[in-house]
């Protein structure tokens, strides 16, 4: 009798045991600041200028070191924010007001050219501006739609892969990355990546050239 | 012999049965879209200007039914960035680029004449422009730095008692609220807080106009 009450206790210690073990390994993953959960991801600017040839150009016969005069080999927001996007592999949505920065441009076209499904809309008032990248995406084909209905289309967020949000203050300028204070806010949290899919795609579906066309 | 190997059993079938519902339970929750951990919102502008009086007036003797034109009762993106940053109970921590909507501007006033702890860091150039709030809210005794380094202080962040960040595209302008495609993200992450929070305070503490005051 004795033998089957020590294996009952025995197995009943031993399933608290693990429950408490389990417990305490969340607890010090938490306390550690281990990431809990889908990816979180705070960026600030403005960043030092550095070298980002080695990310534009993966897949490219390099020589070993880029000659270039920027400094090399450093993870800033913006490799991080580059790094984000260049891991597209079948779509970027970009919902942006203002885009010029040169880097950012070669980084969607590279999508573009791999087969990356990239759509975009930007502002009007901002698409014919000098030195807007707007027009160079339009010529490679990507497909760009300006917003119609607002004042200003003030949004600049990206969605990676249906899966990915990058969203924040920063517009993709040359100015505001290397010069202001902005953020941007990069997470996997389906509860933030899903809403702004639904806006890509109410902006996307509202700005078709199609049903503003005046012969219909 | 067999009551002690029922009981062993028994209570073995009774923790496999409270585990197995309480992981049912949880995939349940996931399943329905209920929350999951710390608060995650999503607000989108431009929306339909109406009342927000009740908010701004809480606590005091109305009549019971405002006599202003606009719609009332209706739940906005605007209505619900009132009432997070109304929450506010010890501090609002405001990181602005551009501040001339008035409701808002009441609002940080209301939490100033509560006594909740208001530090605003905004943007030089902005600050003087004709419709700017900002002096309003200097009148009023609240804590504002200016950017000094940047070119553009471009954040439109706010940090509510250190646990609620508010965050976007969103200017806190009339035009942004009721005409511009914009974005919030309201959220308790603390991996989303508490970088915002550094941030504020790095601000803060590198524009503090002692530090800058040439007779040192």
């Amino acid at each position: 009798m004795s033998a089957v009450r020590l294996f009952g206790l025995g197995a009943l210690a031993m399933l608290l045991g693990l429950d408490c073990l389990a417990r305490l390994l969340r607890l010090v993953r938490a306390r550690r600041g281990a990431p809990r959960g889908p990816l979180k991801e705070v960026l600030f600017f403005p960043v030092d200028i550095t070298c980002v040839e080695h990310l534009l150009r993966a897949g490219e016969a390099l020589p070993n070191s880029c000659p270039c005069p920027l400094p090399h080999g450093q993870e800033t927001s913006f490799t991080r924010l580059l790094r984000h996007l260049l891991s597209a592999s079948t779509s970027l949505d970009l919902c942006i007001f203002a885009f010029s920065n040169q880097s950012l441009s070669r980084a969607v076209l590279l999508l573009q050219a791999r087969g990356v499904v990239v759509r975009v809309v930007t502002d009007t008032s901002y698409m014919a501006i000098s030195g807007s990248q707007i027009s160079t995406l339009r010529r490679a084909g990507v497909n760009v739609r300006h917003d119609m209905g607002a004042v200003y289309m003030h949004h600049k967020f990206a969605v990676v892969d249906g899966r990915l949000l990058i969203t924040g203050s920063l517009n993709w300028t040359t100015t505001a990355i290397q010069c202001n204070k902005e953020n941007m806010l990069v997470t996997e949290e389906p509860d933030l990546v899903q809403p702004f899919i639904r806006e890509f795609q109410r902006l996307w579906d509202s700005n078709d050239p199609a049903r503003h066309c005046p012969h219909g």
